[in-house]
């Protein structure tokens, strides 16, 4: 089949990769379109030492299984399924799992792929093909709502006003906080949920001083140079969930977050039925956020669109 | 009166201390006794810049107020008393509090202190003066219960088998947990709770490869340098209670932070009345701990005895 490659660092359009195989209780799938996301960027760069077919935000037909026949996406993590997290249903955290196009498991840039069964979600008709490839990255953002109370955390700060800044800005507000962004792209007011704000500046020097200190601050920015600065606008007891995935170490003044008992907290994947139900009543508009269409023929010169700065979301068009 | 100060980075015995003045809505004590602790050592080296009387763990006797002539100890943060924190009862994070010998507030290392009425607690009989003191350090370490669900949290790991060590064990153990204490005095375990396990060398190398993961792990070793490792030691969605007030900045790995989904919570100072509740059912054997008196005329040689390694808790007997 075609799809892209990863390999030894280059990425590359092949004809002749290798068809998903049928495995008992997992589903084969024929991908419609797939998303780029800064992780598919950042696995080109070298993170996770990634080597295979990339992708993990899709959408396709299940050509087998249960969901045969249907438009499905799925939940990127496959667990060993005999381990006790597993057993637990958290296989999202399985020590030996694979991770669709991110860890030891080919992914959606590609004519198929497959994942167990249980990992699929049946698409309903009120959400459109492009819609449904931002259902994994939605569920993620609305995934703060599982760790965080968020009725004693309204007053929000998402820093970063990217594709994953726009989804969180948007899951909390669903949660009825009151939500700032700080980013560099005041043009991105109208992608923001209603009653937003979006501020500049606020990452790089200092906020204005008459801010008031925020419940919770997200860093959605790929940078962890900023938590530092979040610390600082956060309050006693407040909370900043990190969403930045950086291998690169930052240091932390641990005696401030200490004396004022903030929590800092890691937050990756999340269940998918909230984000397929707030996109198919039109609560997130994600379509707007499209800056362009590629089919997978084109797939490097997509690559090289959703890198150009100031792009949200680049789409490949599979099949 | 007399008192120990410590100003411009040296600590003397003084004999003409001003008494603390009348105030409305707050009590003045004498103090029969009080606790020399690590943070009072950290001042000493210049943490925080405090310049006064140091000492918050102590008992004494009410001198007036509603408690007056009843042995009490306090709650050592004094909010303003008219923000919205401390109008919530939250005066431990008021931005204008003063915390006794900790900050702007003469401490305890003196005949007399003041606090705010309802910051005094009495002392019931079936609590010893010296097992008084503990009450602040026990009641920190109990904090972690406020803001750590422990039925979730089972398998603990205590790093440091400091005071503080000891109490976050202690804590713990009677919240249930199956406590693990990391240090390096192994002839301190029959001060640990029934049950709990001592181990070394895990904080300086590798813990042993078969070594199951933690739910919880607490810092309490008073160096910010153990965090990666106490990470590595924690399970996915584990948290980690950070009780070290270091300055000095450590750096972390977010990526595994972020993919782990584990939590990192700042934890401070606790609730009195469980703490006195422990001590007077006998739950935490303090006074076991307890290396030696001084008058408070000793108090120098107290504190170069309390800085001594290997020294458990130092009290002063102030009169």
């Amino acid at each position: 089949m075609r799809g892209l490659l990863l390999a030894s660092g280059t990425m590359s359009l092949c004809d002749d990769l290798p068809l998903p195989t049928a495995r008992k209780g997992w589903s084969r799938v024929r991908v419609l379109q797939a998303g780029i996301c800064a992780t598919d960027q950042a696995l080109d760069r070298g993170y996770m030492g990634f080597c295979g077919v990339p992708g993990h935000e899709f959408v396709g037909i299940a050509l087998d299984g249960p969901l045969a026949g249907k438009r499905v996406t799925g939940e990127i993590n496959a667990g060993c399924g005999t381990c006790e997290l597993c057993r637990n249903h958290d296989s999202r955290h399985c020590k030996h799992r694979t991770v669709l196009g991110i860890l030891q498991h080919s992914g959606a840039f590609a004519e198929q792929l497959s994942l167990p069964n249980e990992n699929l979600v049946h698409v309903p008709d009120s959400v459109s093909d492009s819609a449904a490839t931002f259902v994994e990255p939605l569920a993620a953002a609305l995934h703060i709502a599982d760790d965080v109370d968020l009725a004693r955390h309204k007053r929000a700060l998402v820093a970063g006003d990217g594709k994953l800044g726009l989804l969180c800005a948007h899951a909390l507000a669903l949660h009825g906080c009151n939500v700032t962004i700080a980013g560099r792209h005041p043009e991105r007011l109208p992608l923001l949920p209603r009653g937003a704000t979006l501020v500049s500046g606020w990452l790089e020097a200092s906020a204005p001083k008459d801010v008031l200190p925020f419940d919770l601050a997200v860093d959605a920015t790929g940078n962890s140079d900023v938590l530092p600065r979040l610390l600082a606008l956060v309050r006693p007891r407040g909370t900043i969930v990190i969403k930045t995935t950086t291998e690169r170490p930052t240091s932390i003044c641990w005696s401030s977050l200490v004396v004022n008992e903030q929590r800092l907290i890691g937050s990756r994947c999340g269940r998918f039925a909230p984000a397929i139900a707030a996109l198919a009543n039109g609560s997130v508009p994600v379509e707007r956020w499209i800056a362009a269409r590629y089919p997978l023929a084109q797939a490097l010169q997509a690559f090289q669109h959703a890198g150009t700065k100031g792009t949200l979301k680049v789409l490949l068009q599979i099949s």
